[in-house]
């Protein structure tokens, strides 16, 4: 096959990421986000917040990441950010061969590259991975304030579960870890985000 | 209000691009797109489409131009792309009102940035802008192929109207240009977009 044909081929099978939908629910809109808006809105706040990014942060390497972070959910599909474990494992299964699939669409030398990005990413390899997901946790959060509650409140999430999400805001930008902060404990007074359970301490159970 | 407080009402605004509806019908899912996935696969199309980009093009300040090229419509809404001239002339007043409005959340200096990028994507006033706006009038064109016809069909668009709007194309890049002709000619030898009417000369009437 052309190149080009590849490319082109590769454009219209990742456009299937329109349909992917996340637990995340639009206040506004009143429907659930699906992964490639997600992805754009992750993008768009890479370009906004790169003043707190480290320094030395490759800000076009991260917006790629950021771009293509789901494409393996076409396959594995969306799992929410609390789930189980045992989930979480068989989710990196179906994640990897999704990739193996998805990425060799393209001609090879672009596949590799893209790959790369996305295994950097997910094992969280570098500064620029880590700013990527400091991202990708951050921007739920934030719509999870303006839905009221959101996936907070429709699946029963407490203020300690998600500061221990937190631990990897500040590893990817000091700034926006305590901005995260702050909006736990605003939303906690707010009322729109249940408080730790008397027993559990803050941050203390990370689980990814 | 501080510098991130900007930044996050920034984020917050833009999420209501999710909302705006563009004509483009995604065959696979049976639904209108949205301005926020179709701007996340414009920015996809910039990293895997690079090669096409005339020497010397900036792909960074490509990506965050198709990023944000739409952010006018949460405001204004989308206008199709073939609606008649006093449409578009109305539609550039309301998006300029937008631009205006959106760009002034962000803390001055990056509300200018951003503008800059809009204005110049707009105005087709660089290498740069002519490359993202090709990939702008391509992008639909493959969603209305996958659609069998898609926008073409609903709307009665003839062939000659889709190659006046390939010359956006071929101004943003020659080879991505040859390559919608193609589009275009395979697509009316498939049935799925009418041949220009007797009397219509190809590609002769532009108009934007």
């Amino acid at each position: 096959m052309q190149r080009l044909d590849r490319q082109i081929r590769f454009v219209a099978e990742i456009g299937k990421l329109k349909g992917v939908l996340r637990q995340t629910v639009l206040g506004e809109l009143g429907r659930r986000e699906n992964s490639a808006e997600h992805s754009w809105h992750l993008a768009m706040m890479t370009a906004v917040l790169a003043e707190y990014a480290p320094s030395g942060t490759d800000l076009a390497r991260v917006t790629r990441m950021v771009l293509l972070h789901d494409l393996v959910e076409i396959d594995a599909g969306d799992l929410f950010a609390y789930a189980g474990a045992r989930e979480q494992e068989r989710q990196e299964l179906a994640e990897r061969a999704a990739a193996e699939r998805i990425f060799a669409i393209l001609p090879a030398d672009q596949g590799e590259e893209l790959r790369t990005l996305w295994d950097e990413f997910t094992a969280r390899r570098s500064a620029d991975a880590r700013f990527a997901r400091a991202l990708d946790r951050l921007q739920p959060m934030l719509e999870n304030v303006a839905a009221g509650g959101g996936t907070w409140r429709s699946h029963g999430i407490t203020a300690d579960q998600v500061l221990a999400k937190v631990e990897l805001i500040d590893d990817g930008s000091r700034a926006l870890g305590r901005f995260a902060r702050d909006l736990v404990s605003g939303a906690v007074a707010a009322g729109i985000l249940a408080p730790a359970p008397s027993g559990a301490q803050d941050g203390q159970t990370p689980r990814r």
